[in-house]
């Protein structure tokens, strides 16, 4: 068994330091709109694995990033994820009433709360990424934006959810739920690596190379996701599970069987990891994610 | 009756045109993915007054603003209204199952695809205006991003909705219902008569004068809406009627009965106009709007 101290110190630091982040942009109003504020914060401050706003750090730390702004960009990102978790949440959609251990949002609160609040932290995610406190260039901004624009909208996450929430109805191959994946979780993965080099205005190179890092990373995630849900228990993964299987979605493991799907994550995983050669000792952390990843119990 | 006639074909050309930049950026993917974009699709392409890209339009004319992109300026706010009008309309929120005289999406299609179709118009929105296409400086983009994010998140339209949904359980003065209609509508209408000042790198006081412009415009344009839902016919707003009422929601007619409210309006048409004498002749059809939202029966 390897050492994940180093790896698990530093996935706690982000969350800690994500938190403090968000603190001051989430404030209060004092007006009855809070309500949406209180479902928002509740969401953002329920921990998680941190995973992509953890990509955001350790790639601008590839580059020099200035720590304090490639936070808030991390923070951004964990807005969208939130966003996104609370809309699947919803009983439209995948209608499920635990998240981490705690009443999802539309439980806690209210569905119509639960739909403004995912809205809202779409809105601030945009409005922080746009803010000169982010960064002083502002292509980068721009650039920002516009790639985080893209991997949530309908071609990215919201296109992935479209195809899951349909594949009952299609018979999907390995391909076509590859491809959902990638769209569905990958886009926002593969931007959250990306986001440290296009703040260290980084080559060509170096950003692909984390885009296939990110790329590999995002899909052995999704497998070791689907993992649990067959093989974990609710306690342990702190949401229902079983559910992939009982609503007839398409996913890898349902496709390849435990035993190709778990060989497949960890031959992605070292995908990944092959793809951060470059990077030397400083990628130690990134590698570490590739190993985490596929050996997660939560 | 004054002659309505040079706006009216200037709010159809208005349509036209969103249209016409919208179709390719709403284009299909060829994937199952695609249900969500034809639910965007027949959300945007679904008549509507267009009076947010016209206060857009109308605003950047009077700056010299490139017509191509003061048009896409215009189709990122129509999106984000659009989408706005999607979650509006869910059954966890108002429960509508008519607009402009068609079922609302997710009668058309389903409560999920609703959800998400309204999410990707809003993620759409933010790429359209980071791209370079909208305006040559990054600047301006930036600073149009900050701002429909502001306006469209918790401190504005969403912070907004939150308020009228608990309207029935809150006892709202005038001044709180105010309050609500310039976050839940006024803020976006803001937006856009000051988009086009933002696009024309306008003066202070310019931008100053279309916010007042905007504000009063926004306010009198709810109470004409709210005259309408108690005094209009189905047939005639294309949605369903008295809904506000039956619901307990609070709406300056309700508090102001229908005679002051009509006053009102009128009062408020006349102060939007004052705002814009420094414009002389150029702002012609912003005055025509003024009398138009006061007097339209749709």
């Amino acid at each position: 068994m390897e050492d994940n101290g180093p790896l698990n110190d530093a996935l706690a630091a982000t969350s800690a330091a994500i938190e403090r982040v968000l603190d001051p942009i989430l404030a209060r109003n004092g007006g009855p709109e809070d309500r949406v504020v209180e479902a928002m914060r509740y969401s953002v401050f329920s921990g998680g694995k941190r995973l992509r706003p953890f990509l955001v750090l350790a790639s601008a730390e590839l580059f020099g990033v200035d720590r304090p702004q490639a936070l808030r960009v991390a923070a951004a990102i964990e807005c969208i994820h939130c966003y996104s978790l609370i809309h699947d949440d919803l009983p439209a959609m995948d209608d499920d009433d635990l998240r981490r251990g705690m009443p999802t949002v539309h439980k806690k609160f209210d569905e119509a709360t639960a739909i403004l609040a995912g809205d809202a932290l779409m809105s601030i995610a945009f409005e922080i990424l746009s803010s000169d406190e982010t960064h002083s260039d502002p292509y980068v901004r721009l650039e920002l934006v516009k790639h985080l624009a893209r991997a949530s909208g309908h071609r990215g996450m919201v296109g992935g959810q479209m195809i899951d929430l349909q594949a009952p109805e299609l018979e999907l191959d390995e391909m076509d739920v590859q491809r959902l994946q990638q769209m569905k979780t990958g886009a926002l993965i593969c931007f959250s690596a990306e986001a440290g080099a296009i703040m260290g205005h980084a080559g060509k190179q170096a950003r692909a190379s984390l885009h296939g890092y990110a790329r590999d990373l995002g899909l052995a995630f999704q497998i070791a996701d689907d993992l649990l849900d067959v093989e974990g228990t609710e306690e342990q993964v702190g949401k229902a599970i079983g559910k992939d299987q009982d609503a007839g979605k398409a996913t890898l493991v349902g496709l390849m069987g435990v035993k190709r799907a778990r060989k497949q994550a960890q031959i992605l995983a070292d995908q990944a990891i092959e793809h951060l050669a470059q990077f030397d000792d400083k990628a130690s952390l990134l590698r570490a994610v590739a190993h985490f990843v596929i050996n997660r119990n939560v």
